[in-house]
């Protein structure tokens, strides 16, 4: 959720009492060869961790009812009243953004939009293959169709996720339950003429991440990985395919985005939209979308 | 080895008796959607086989001393005094370049130049790994120079190969075998502070290719695959590093460069830098060092 900046330290300048921010797991220093970088999102200064203490000073503001210390979550601890984060970790928003929409950019939202729109750099006229609808899946629906995908297949073992799955731009999709004898490659291979321009892993599952590599096309194809897997998966590819078959393979934490620069730019692009509406009084704004779906 | 052509098919248009030809494993048909696309250098009429027929007609034209059979080799069967290709697989060439030069644009120079060039899109001031310094290696290293990288490292089990790298643009050099108790990926990522923008695979090692894939920079490290290993090798990734470390996994069959345009090109880079002497009289010529390595 966003949150409301209650007290700063006496080294922070960037942020006052009564600020309105989103506290965002992925660190973003702004001063790291990663974080001036237009290339990476992965901050090096304060590298990403499930559970660390306060990276500032390395200690835990946290206890619980016995008095034993408790360890950060992401960072940021949001599922807690108050918490204490350190300023890498929260992006200064404008305040008029109705707090559950904001929230959204948070992880979900962000991270499936940005796959499609700066990991993959998703082209015009492209066709897609998302593996799981779920929040992040359709969200990368949406990226992609605001990238211009013609042609958006999504995956997923729930024919219910197909209806809202339109909303976010999924224009086929493929129940990998009902596929009879036929392996899921085996019919996006056929529904996308040999292979899609750009598949997404949404779900956290190995086999599906080779069942992407799979669908894609040979000479250009892109897999993108956003689905986090149990400790210890491992992915298996073919040397020979590797090899022979051109495509690309990249991971995608946050969507590749910036979690200080990118997250303004998506919040103003939220608030233009509802300021704006379009016809029929209906703003395309996929926030409110995912508000709806989600909530 | 490059080739004159003896006669060719009532059908064939694009050469003459008596044009230099350089055949070419990969088959660049001019007309299908890789062959017309930019972004692909994997023919979809022709698909790559290591033995098949003539693919005009599905004939062979060889046979062995007792009347059977022979399938082609690469599609081009370079070794024999004469054979039939298709015009899929021969590039035409300026007749002026020499057949001891030329042939070496049919395989592994331009593989490992395009490497650098066209699939990794190597940037100016960047840090490239090559794993493997044979011709393939070495030729990657070329392409690197060319295109502006920093440091380049190369990694061997026999030191003799600095020697020969450093005339290509190998700038440092890794003894695997004389790493100590240090994991090679160690060693490197302690030399490039992190890990290489780029490193390439030019042996034929599942092994090495996760070793190249560890020594890639986390955000935007690229590793590029382009040794041949044994039928059935595996890649393995965990499935947490391709997730959370934001790097790109590629393949590259012939550098990504395609046959035809791609090597008329480096045909009249040669050309021209042997007609328009450097100081000391020394084109920085590829072919010419790569020709005086390798025979």
């Amino acid at each position: 959720m966003p949150s409301i900046v209650e007290s700063v330290g006496e080294d922070v300048h960037e942020l006052s009492e009564g600020d309105t921010v989103i506290p965002i797991f992925l660190p973003d220093c702004a001063e790291c060869a990663d974080c001036t970088s237009k290339r990476s999102n992965l901050c090096s200064k304060i590298p990403f961790e499930v559970s660390p203490w306060l990276p500032g000073d390395g200690t835990s503001r946290f206890t619980d009812l016995k008095g034993e210390t408790l360890y950060h979550f992401l960072f940021v601890s949001s599922f807690s009243e108050y918490t204490v984060v350190d300023t890498a970790n929260v992006t200064k928003v404008d305040p008029a953004i109705p707090p559950n929409r904001a929230c959204l950019l948070s992880c979900g939202v962000s991270t499936g939009v940005g796959a499609a729109w700066r990991t993959a750099n998703v082209e015009a006229g492209s066709t897609v293959v998302i593996f799981g609808l779920g929040a992040i899946g359709l969200a990368v629906a949406e990226g992609a169709r605001l990238c211009g995908a013609k042609k958006i297949i999504g995956v997923d073992i729930n024919p219910e996720k197909f209806e809202t799955g339109k909303i976010f731009g999924v224009t086929d999709f493929v129940d990998s339950r009902s596929c009879g004898d036929k392996p899921v490659r085996q019919v996006i291979n056929e529904m996308t003429n040999g292979g899609a321009d750009y598949c997404f892993e949404c779900v956290g599952m190995a086999s599906l991440v080779e069942d992407a590599y799979a669908c894609c096309r040979k000479g250009w194809g892109k897999t993108v990985v956003l689905g986090v897997d149990k400790p210890g998966a491992e992915l298996r590819f073919r040397s020979f395919d590797v090899l022979h078959l051109g495509k690309t393979l990249m991971g995608s934490l946050f969507g590749g985005l910036k979690p200080k620069s990118d997250i303004s730019t998506l919040v103003k692009r939220y608030m233009n939209k509802m300021n704006c509406k379009g016809k029929n009084n209906k703003p395309r704004a996929c926030l409110e979308y995912a508000y709806k779906v989600y909530f």
